[in-house]
């Protein structure tokens, strides 16, 4: 008996951001059939709230330095402000959503990142068993549709500022479990594009050893080769396909006109 | 076949506002065995994020005027910081505890309090089918505890700041479908006090015609009057029984040994 599908989409910060831009996206989350999670990221409006309550801003090669003030203002937006109200929206729309944080039914367990040259404060990094992929089965089973911001714990009461791409990977690699799980990663591009000026540039397909070859040929550009790197890491450890492409286009998913797709071999 | 028991329990601001009494009161609710809901209001916290944004706080009669602005900081706030520590710290005392808006599994449904000679903003009312029990359901049969945060939503992508105590109440009434609920107030004090200034004077019992008497005679004061008469609503209504009592004192539920209790007759 083959598992049923499960599709975790990704949308970044750049749609969060915008207001019109975040429900055209929902609302086409929510058209998509069959089980689903979305994993939101957080967008600038945590920088512009903390501004104004007077915190410091601090990144370090585009990391957040999360302080004790600083996680309560991520805890606020990600999984208050920008959570809540993508869940409303997507119940406006028909889709049963339900808000989770990784301490929400104990979902995704952390750990706060060493202190190495860099101290980056309550960060939580995510191990090989942080996803509690029975719990998330349960909702899903319930049918609802998990939408987790980019917040976790470390099982003993503390709250951890976690990478959302990293927690999209996570819960893709550790739901195979149960399911054929899809990862789509929704941001401002069309996909991986061969020329970075040319939006209809798009690569459709692209193994591994294509990947090698496009960055060493130059035409995959240093932001991708991270993005890549991981999906292909994703693809390895049982992931059926990941998805690369323009928020926007997710109405195309269901058809397989999206984006760029990452497969085995 | 009896139902099997709810308790809905209601923590109020001053335990929210103060970290150690908090989460001794929490370590308190993940020992109480059986299904159980926590509800919790909002505490001061929201009025000193708004300040420190700059906004103006507005109360009439003890109740906030949400604007769009302070509606975005008791979102953060109540749903996001308040409700998502709480959370975790019932996690690290192994109560499976999930935080639920009324948006998530779109479990409560209000309506924006209508403009009469006071314009709230985006408070929301609680109606008699606001209360999506069969929901609910499914997370306690699940094997989880809800958390609700005092904000719920419109069912059109609106959310709305709503009273906790009315959450709860409404919640007692309406999970009476399923099973044979309890409500336990939990504040500042010992119970409802034949002295207002001697703790010692608990009212073990009250019925509602006692409540009368009591009121008649002057020795039940002003606030508490409207929170009373909620209850024996409550009651009414279907709840079997509610309490009223100290949060430090949540240990002697159990025991029966918990502040007042409001009975039917």
């Amino acid at each position: 008996m083959s598992n049923s599908t499960l599709n975790i989409i990704k949308i970044g910060g750049n749609v969060i951001d915008d207001d019109i831009q975040l429900e055209a996206f929902l609302e086409k989350f929510a058209a998509i059939p069959g089980k689903k999670i979305l994993v939101h990221g957080g967008g600038k409006i945590a920088s512009r709230v903390a501004e104004k309550m007077g915190l410091k801003v601090k990144m370090v090669d585009g990391r957040r330095i999360t302080d004790k003030d600083m996680l309560d203002v991520v805890t606020m937006v990600y999984a208050g402000l920008t959570n809540k109200n993508i869940v409303a929206t997507l119940q406006k729309y028909k889709c049963d959503a339900i808000g989770l944080s990784g301490a929400d039914g104990n979902v995704i367990k952390a750990v706060k990142r060493p202190v190495k040259e860099i101290d980056y404060g309550f960060a939580g990094d995510i191990l090989a068993d942080s996803v509690n992929s029975l719990a998330i089965k349960k909702f899903l089973d319930a049918g609802f549709t998990p939408v987790f911001s980019a917040i976790t714990h470390n099982g003993n009461g503390q709250l951890l500022n976690t990478n959302a791409d990293t927690i999209a990977s996570a819960l893709a690699v550790n739901m195979t479990e149960h399911y054929e799980t899809s990862l789509i990663y929704c941001f401002e591009k069309n996909g991986v594009l061969k020329d970075i000026n040319d939006e209809n540039s798009v690569i459709e397909t692209i193994t591994a050893k294509q990947f090698e070859m496009y960055k060493d040929s130059g035409i995959i550009s240093e932001g991708m080769i991270p993005k890549l790197q991981n999906a292909f890491d994703a693809i390895n450890k049982g992931v059926k396909s990941v998805y690369i492409g323009n928020a926007s286009n997710l109405h195309l998913f269901q058809q397989q006109k999206f984006g760029t797709c990452l497969v085995n071999k």
